[in-house]
């Protein structure tokens, strides 16, 4: 049986939330095998000059030990 | 006075977190008449050979009990 | 160093939950001067006649309080 | 060793929150037996025209199954 | 689509809860106008001589915004 | 300046939330001394024969050190 | 893609907490299918002349829908 | 109609969380007439030389305060 | 009896929290008449150049309106 | 394997939020033996004539009880 | 004065949810010097045919960071 | 748009609160670039021989993730 890690992100983007979680996936996914899914816990974004500027998520991504499989 | 009942949905889409949440209304609505409202209370996504495979939201779907309208 | 303060909305579309977040943060901007942000906490929607009706988001928007700058 | 279930009522009244919590538990005890106890989680009133509408209460009803009696 | 407001109250009554919510709504309602309803989400007592001195709720009350009607 | 310690009660009434309020207090009175106010934080009843047996409210009771005052 | 439903049980044993989820589960399993998992997320005990008369665990458990798969 | 007490205690033991358990409902009951029940609210171990040295549960014990009998 | 609003501040210091706390109370004693507490709730840093660059709290500060004393 | 208690207080001082912890631990110390840590759990301040009065913290003391040593 | 690190697990058996406990702390104790205690955070189950078919636990693994032993 | 890591520590000191914080991010900022902040998210302390031994911050720090600046 598996053992996995949960590990914490914030993710941003200037377009969209769709697009952060999209941009904060891509990002894990290039250091971390054998990702089982995430959770998003939450949403916040930046403004400046009176225009949002980046949308944020929090995303708790988990992933599977490899020595574990 | 009406009497509403909460009832908690966990639906997916390989799509986005918005046809996940169209989804769970439209099986909802399929056999619970009188919805009022629901509220989406988690994010989440399952990932497998390292693409998004799901995303899936848990939504608590309020609807009109029909004798007490 | 400036003091800011955190007041909360409730914003609604009949066309999405990102709609919503435009609109909220559209009439936030129209009254309130230097917004550094928001932060997103429930996503409902109310329903009517089997149909999503109202996209509804709560918003807690942060701005700088003026005479700190 | 009997086993619970666990569901969700939102009842209201034009009078009081104590008449909104009788009507919710009149009628749950209409539709299931063997009610063991309720626990009232939320407290809202809807307003209109400047005037208490509806009292609101949040309940979360508790009854035995039949069969595990 | 009208945006909404949210603001927290903390209101008292020597005599009950159902007083000191019935105050609360009255001292809002004399400010703000179409208020939409109310979320009661602490109930608390202050304690004088041996007495119960006053009943405290604390009330998040919501209004819609008047230029987005 | 006072310390003050928080002791927790669940007190019970046949007749309503607000008598079983108003037991628990009384009898939180009778033993302690310096009572400076008191908490709500749940609210159930108990449920026998299809008719509600008892009203049970947890109250936080805060009281003064003697010694400290 | 499948909607699954989230239903909440309370299931006692006199032998010990495991037991009680296991009592809870095949309780669920009897009337429900497709049953894709569970989560335990209260524990408790009765007490009762000194001694502890039911371990009680709060199971939320998920059930894809039929007509969904 | 009784009123109850509420008391927080942390147990532990080098064998389980089981025994954990057992040994803090035992010490409770050593002091503590008229238990009706508990809650465990906490499950931690402490580690030491790599190994597991203590299961430690949070228990809240609630029992009937007498002179309410 | 009063009535009192409860609003919420974010207030920074680069020297430390107790001095962000005292900002944020100064500025809020600037414009709101009759305050009669507040609540730390949250305790945040920024950080620059590998150096603590703000100190930030949030704060909720409680006030009577004037209207109702 | 010793068994432990834990008691919720809230102290105050004039001075500071440190100064507050420093009173509520001497005095906890005065009555409790075999103290082995604490949690500080709310940190709030009265307001009077528009200056600090009391720093206030909320502290839940544990300490192990004597026989089970 | 050391400080820690926490990373957080969820371990899984088919036996029991104590198993899984071991399950997760020996793999931490693999790679992990220096653990001091864990905390189990969340309890549940995956079912598959209608059988239990793992026990998963979230667990918050707290370690020494070597450099500030 | 860069991607953010959260990293969970406890920091100590036999001081005071502020110095335990002071320690945890000098330890942080030691192995991780670009931390952006930290947020304080438990106050808690050790006790020995009736006497403060450690104060101990729970401490969730935020840094850029090299590769996506």
């Amino acid at each position: 049986m598996a053992v996995a890690r949960v590990t914490e992100l914030v993710a941003a983007s200037p377009v969209s939330f769709d697009d952060a979680i999209r941009k904060g996936f891509e990002r894990a996914a290039k250091t971390l095998r054998n990702i089982t899914g995430f959770h998003v816990t939450e949403w916040r974004a930046s403004v400046k000059d009176e225009a949002i500027q980046e949308y944020r998520v929090t995303m708790r991504v988990t992933f599977l030990l490899e020595d574990t499989l």
